[in-house]
């Protein structure tokens, strides 16, 4: 079995105004989409979130990729990562196709080769890495602060004939009564029994009122976590968590580095979550120096793919981390593949996040996937067990050229609504 | 695809009068083959050291595995786990059945399962492990101090009409200048270019004689390495490391525990390997806290499977480690099962331990695997790649009944020839 040929294709997906630490979503988010053709007729889906850089290092990695077989990974891993390493840069000239996307660039190759390999031995995904230990995966609902409006088409408009959680998603959230007004809608439309809040948007006080507001509404039957996305002090980590405390199911990057995280886990008692300051392999050592979190959020997009994140729930289970996932703005391709991924994980006991919900694009065949009760059923379909709808492919490529994205960069759009902002790393 | 039957068979292989810390070996070695029987008329091989412990463990788990589909290992894995589980145990009254013989039920089945997945793909097992990174596994000249004889049919006695390496391996090899001409006997007739020697037998100053009469023969360019099955202090392994350093590849478990060895490794300055203070998950936070190796050499055997080694084989990246492998006696399976294994690991590389050349008795058609130039080729058939000769079999498992061991005790064997000989496990 050989790869003949490999499709890279750059989509913008419509985005609603998000906000967070970073500034605010666009009204698209980029993702590519690789398809990889087997001579044996089949293809297979791989998606990473889009960028110029991501491109140009996907299109880079065809030369490794075509005439491969699929189930030749490790040799697959290698040439990528040999292709991307300083040697080779440098012997090319090619300064701009940075180590730091090899991981990506090699996810999702990986995840069209697992797709391959499962309709070539008519398994779905989950049984190539294990075998399942749930049959249905448990999503959280991710909410944001965000501006009124939809994103995409609508740009930051609205569109007033939309309803149930097309109608809600339009609605702006910026204090306490937005935030779990979303959260009743999303928990109503979806069926997700845990809550994420985005935070680093607004002052400290205000975010934690907003869980407290959603700890009233819900009860305590309902796990909930706070991500401010490390602009915040340790002291003022400790001193909102004192707030949470008891409340939280997990506290989530409220500040940056390992040991920083670590002393506000010591200070609070609080379980402490990362997906910025442990998110690769070479920051497990600090890690267990600093124990700088109590549960990980693996992305197979960061960690280099499917096996690898196998490999880091080990190291969960050695270092007594627990396991979860973070999510990024995606389509069905990834959250197929997350879904069979979190199958086939033991130790994966949290409810995953996935920014889902907010997109409405979608290029698999049947449109988009259907939580029911705030859960996934793990596929029993060969490989991923979803198919590309080549006319929405076109389109969202289409949507990718007309809206002249090619990076995300969250502090231009803020800049577009608070004229001067700049993002702050350290900001409360 | 479903396991229909599980085959549960101990056998004894003859294996000569080697000497080591524990005493001596058995005329004996005993191993158990599991074969797993599929509903599409395929079967599947492992194979496990064997003692009664293990025996009685892997009848019990024949009620988890018979029925399962073999790619669901992580419900095998879980249903083995539960079985073994202190509750369990105790419900059903089964003292016997330690939890500490799950992790080679588990290899046994898991391996056997990789053979049936293999034959239902038509590949073989490396390319379910992510594919070869190389194509053929090094191993090692695993030499040991030895009484004259060959064990097995012969007893202690030898076979006059002998040649080549069956009559060198029937010479005694007590003292430096034996040591050496059996490494020279064993590197003649398998090609291996580095050599372990197995101690903890001798004075320590005298198995350092023979290392360096190994290397005053050989050169430095014959890795070579030394193993006193820890019974040595700390204070002899670095006396004894002041002598080898710088002729050492490695200096394998000289003294017992994870401080002590990370102790000997900063005093001397050699790279330290180990299968006796790191050789389960458990052990890795205080390997890491004590930097106790610098080399694990892996089990799968008792590193709980294929999967299992591959992630302990991400923990060693992770941490500096380097991986290598350890072996007990054995038959072809485990050695397939190793090939295929060590075919899959980029960070094994190191040259593997083996037995194998010490055993004569096989359970596979074609008798016993061929090295050549000291490697083994990782093998391009379906799943294993070897085949079960049930005639031998058979023939083992009565010799197996007939010897009348059901475990290992090289202390008892030890005593018919040094009466009142006991185990020191700090001897010197």
């Amino acid at each position: 079995m050989r790869i003949t040929d490999m499709h890279i294709t750059p989509i913008a997906v419509g985005d609603p105004p998000l906000l967070n630490a970073a500034g605010l979503h666009a009204p698209y988010a980029l993702r590519i989409i690789v398809e990889l053709v087997a001579d044996d007729g089949t293809y297979g889906l791989g998606e990473v979130p889009g960028s110029s850089g991501t491109l140009a290092s996907l299109e880079a990695s065809r030369e490794i990729v075509v005439g491969k077989d699929p189930f030749q990974l490790n040799a697959i891993r290698q040439g990528i990562d040999k292709r991307f390493g300083k040697e080779e840069i440098a012997a090319r000239g090619e300064a701009h196709l940075a180590f730091g996307r090899v991981s990506q660039v090699h996810s999702a190759v990986e995840v069209a080769c697992y797709d391959l390999m499962g309709k070539a031995t008519g398994r779905p995904v989950v049984d190539l890495l294990g075998g399942r230990v749930r049959d249905r995966v448990d999503f959280s609902a991710y909410l944001f602060y965000k501006y009124e409006g939809a994103g995409g088409a609508l740009g930051f408009g609205t569109d007033p004939n939309a309803t149930g959680w097309a109608a809600a998603r339009q609605k702006a959230a910026l204090d306490p009564a937005g935030v779990v007004a979303e959260a009743q809608a999303m928990c109503d439309a979806f069926g997700f029994k845990s809550i994420k809040l985005k935070g680093g948007a607004f002052p400290p006080d205000e975010e934690a009122d907003a869980i407290l507001a959603m700890y009233e509404h819900f009860g305590p039957g309902t796990p909930l976590r706070l991500d401010p996305n490390a602009i915040w002090s340790v002291e003022t980590s400790v001193r909102i968590g004192e707030r949470l405390k008891g409340i939280l199911e997990y506290y989530e990057d409220p500040c940056r580095g390992q040991a920083e995280m670590g002393e506000v886990g010591r200070r609070t008692g609080i379980p402490m979550a990362t997906n910025m300051c442990t998110t690769s392999f070479d920051h497990i050592p600090g890690s267990v120096q600093h124990h700088s979190e109590d549960i990980i959020l693996s992305d197979h997009h960061f960690w280099g793919g499917l096996r690898s994140t196998l490999e880091l729930s080990r190291i969960c289970q050695v270092f007594g981390r627990g396991l979860s996932m973070h999510s990024n703005s995606h389509v069905g391709i990834s959250l197929a593949a997350m879904t069979h991924l979190a199958g086939a994980i033991p130790n994966l006991t949290y409810a995953c996040d996935t920014h889902y919900p907010w997109q409405s694009d979608e290029v698999i065949v049947g449109g988009k996937l259907q939580f029911e009760d705030g859960s996934l059923a793990v596929s029993n379909e060969p490989g991923l067990g979803v198919e590309l709808d080549r006319d929405a492919l076109a389109k969202l490529h289409q949507q990718y050229i007309d809206c002249g994205l090619t990076d995300r960069n969250d502090a231009i759009e803020m800049q577009k609504v608070q004229p001067g902002w700049e993002f702050q790393p350290l900001r409360w």
